[in-house]
């Protein structure tokens, strides 16, 4: 039983990866996948008549099989250091994000079968099966980690955004209310195409007309645009910095390993994993390794050795 | 009556963290929060007619408690080594931004009710207190730095995108302003065109219609959208910029506060008070502080110490 | 016999840089960008009535010529290493993305003709053509290598920016599709209106109409938007570092050249060789060039010479 | 004769800082902006009728004063090393950039006066003046250095762009030329909707209407719209990068000069012309010097100096 235990555990967190934990991994994402079809698809009228059959029946086998999931985690987790304790380390692990999740991708179905409760809703809550997915990504884990790191400065720039959309939508408001009022009758109306602006949307449903209006507009515009994108701006520099980051705590790790000249076995598996930790996947770790061998070569021009002292020499440069 | 003053300034200039400082502070931002939400619901006119006395409450509350502030703070400034003398130093306070935000903020309320005024410029003009906020906020700060180190590179790509909008402009007046005289019928007329496309808001209520007139727009979006896209490229990448400079400085600090092997209660204080002012908040110094922390650890693999010295030998990498 | 083909292969492969090697590729670029506007051209009914017969000439004319080239190369290029061997070498090289392309250059006309076929997507096949050109792009090579290196961050993006997308149609179909059932009325339609908003194109054909959609519309961009502009971003961040990075290397290994205080012939050949592979054209290497030898000079306010050792002092700075 | 050629020299070339040489320079900026606005008013008819008269005047001024500025440059630029001899010299500023956009700001007007012309297109031509001002803005200076580094990758950016344009139009003509022949009837009309949604631009006049094209539209869209912005962000980041740059180099020269524990006047002199020279403004020279002061510093916790030296011991750290 034990035994079982910690197969499954392999298993179902990433430890193993023979063949077993693959099909087994493999079927958990794709009936995540087809949900989130049979989701879209339901709601075509014609296919839910023609097909509403068999989409019932995926959704009957998809509780039964992720509530079996989120049971056998449940049993499985005491196998991981941290939720070891039986009962107050199962209770643990259940406020985790992704045991919510897990929780969250059954329960409405439970609910709607036993109670009344509004089919149409309960049907857009099973898209919360997508976010069972985040398990299965190291990318999305590095997002999280970005958010983290650079959420003061993009919530910043993110209530500066705001502050200018109010302005804008004040300042159209009075200017062309009298004009359109059914569009800028007030500033909550008014906020709509102050939004749609800013963020460079422009659907052109509602576009100032007087003289006035559209040289507020284009004022905001041009000074409102930078702003709307800081956000967006932090956030994709935040992500590649955090990706350098990785890449270089690796590179430091593989240095260390190779610096005797060669690369044991335990060291490769070591490094390995340790790039999964990392959320690099194999193709990049095996370039990183390759730079850093190249890195030792010698200088075709010099003769000299091109090691990291050599390199060293090498000033700022930028 | 020194005392109170003291305690004041400490409350009010967030040198104290008690309970009553959160209180005073958490009623004003509540009370500006308060105001917004009052401005823009008063601009609908169901709600007017219908609470119309309510909102006339808040804003005459709202008057009086920002007039206390105000006064308040002009007498307990003093205490401030920068505006120390009783008179000059509370002349100079008066006259930075902060101080005239605060003003902005009532003042045009007592010209309203004293003389005759546009009551709808007036009520726009309240909007100006959501200004206030900008003391509570560390990364407004950060913002208003950035746009001092990087204000010549962003007014120069400005200028570009302005002299690129006038010759977009200029073009499409000179192709389609016989076919489209209400759109294109002069330059400032065809200056709202340029401005929606090349900031790629694109409403779509002015379009060109001719081949050639189609053939300019495209080539003039495909060449001028990069250049549109600068100042907000300029202050986004300006602003990551300044929070890794922010971020480095802090730890030059940190790693010379722990370079004896441990962090002392007052060198800890140091550091958090640091990294206030630095606009750092506690979650970002604690990950700092451990990283840095990380960095005096033992290499798994090649069992010397991973000390800054190792790392110095690691080449630029990039 | 051998001769010739190594001449064909050194013109063909970029190895020569003689005028007839210069006309032979200037001819097949110039043929692929006939065949470019060809086709567009074609598409045009008037002109295709008017001038069809010399459309038909162009294309019997240029799937000759690509036929002989395609023949050529396959002939010549077991004159690379890589492919040396004259059976298993040329079907290896048969492989490679650059043969590929060649092939679908001609197939689809072979196709056409000797079976019955789709002519108007035969002709949009042509248009294949153009990816003939890549061979002739270093930075197309850049932005090859550039993919590999960011792949896994802009996969992730991209999913994200999917979720993103789903939430954002399920959302609005719950919302609208009572309102607007031509629009919303089931998920897959709404997809349009979602991607069309979060990327911000924004048409303005489908736009929600009600308060609550109105409102969901507005924080579902706010919030989505820095996320679709995150493959875009990771993309050119990444670009950009690239080209750091190749003239990073470039820059150490002139350095390296040049630690004895002067260039050789055959060291500027060398360099200029590198330059090619990297992808850097000659302006950008002679600037490079340039760079490093400033750093030889003298600092005319301290006396000393302002060598790499000096420029090391230099703390991160930033 | 000659110290008033010199004397002219420095003021017009920007050597000379005195009240007189600011009144000459502004004179002709403000002249610039005048004939800016004047061609921008004039194309509004009922402006051009009541003010025709005026306009007519400033246009007749500008043209004498901008003759007159083109022959004084040409007379006084011997005075430049460059351009020394008193033929040869000139004729080759004659055929320098600035002075081409000087001859071309007046030349069409002495054309329209001797020949017949299209008196609407001389108008426009007028707008070329503006890139007079390129001679007087630091930043223009810079922005086109960016393009000189940059270009590469610009180009290889934006034929990468062209490609996915061309076949984005390819796609959707296929798929719905028949339904809708007046938008999508040819690929060259088919370029407009495909250049307006991959710039993100998306007027709305030109959508797919099919589900098929509607799906294709959505594809690329969410492929293409990276590519898109990639342009803008290569010259964005490259924007950034060149100021960074300059900035090291003015802290290196501001270093050296204060090495000794001091900044002599000499030295400070230097420095400023070195920081105009790198179209650093006196804010930002200011700043910098200002920040290698402060590293100059004691630290506060381990009482050692952090110099250079102490920042050094500094990991790279991202």
């Amino acid at each position: 039983m034990l035994v079982l235990r910690k197969r499954l555990y392999d298993i179902l967190e990433g430890q193993e990866h023979s063949l077993t934990a693959n099909l087994v991994n493999g079927t958990i994402i794709g009936l995540i996948l087809l949900n989130v079809l049979v989701v879209m698809l339901e709601s075509v009228e014609s296919l839910e008549s023609r097909f509403g059959g068999w989409f019932y029946l995926v959704e009957i086998g998809s509780v039964v099989l992720f509530t079996i999931e989120y049971l056998v985690r449940l049993w499985v987790i005491v196998e991981d250091r941290q939720f070891a304790h039986p009962l107050t380390g199962r209770l643990r692990y259940m406020l985790t994000f992704r045991a919510v999740v897990d929780l969250l991708a059954v329960l409405p179905s439970y609910v709607g079968a036993f109670a009344e409760f509004d089919a149409r809703l309960l049907r857009l809550l099973r898209l919360l099966r997508m976010l069972k997915l985040t398990r299965y990504s190291n990318s999305m884990d590095m997002l999280v980690s970005v958010f983290k790191r650079e959420y003061a400065a993009i919530l910043s720039a993110t209530f500066v955004m705001i502050v200018i959309i109010l302005f804008a939508a004040s300042g159209i408001y009075y200017l062309e209310r009298d004009i359109q009022p059914q569009h800028f009758g007030s500033i909550p109306q008014a906020i709509w195409w102050a939004t749609v602006t800013l963020t460079t949307v422009g659907y052109g449903d509602v576009v100032p007309v007087t003289g006035l209006g559209k040289a507020f507009g284009l004022l905001i515009t041009i000074a409102g645009v930078g702003m709307a994108a800081l956000p967006a701006g932090i956030l994709a520099s935040g992500f590649t910095r955090e990706i350098e980051r990785r890449r270089e705590l690796y590179e430091l790790r593989a240095r260390c390993a190779m610096e005797d000249g060669h690369l044991s076995l335990r060291e490769a598996r070591d490094l390995r994993k340790l790039g999964r930790q990392l959320g690099l996947d194999d193709v990049q770790t095996r370039l990183l390794l390759e730079k850093e061998k190249e890195e030792l070569l010698r200088c075709p021009h010099c003769g000299g050795e091109v090691t990291t002292a050599t390199l060293q020499k090498k000033p700022k440069g930028r």
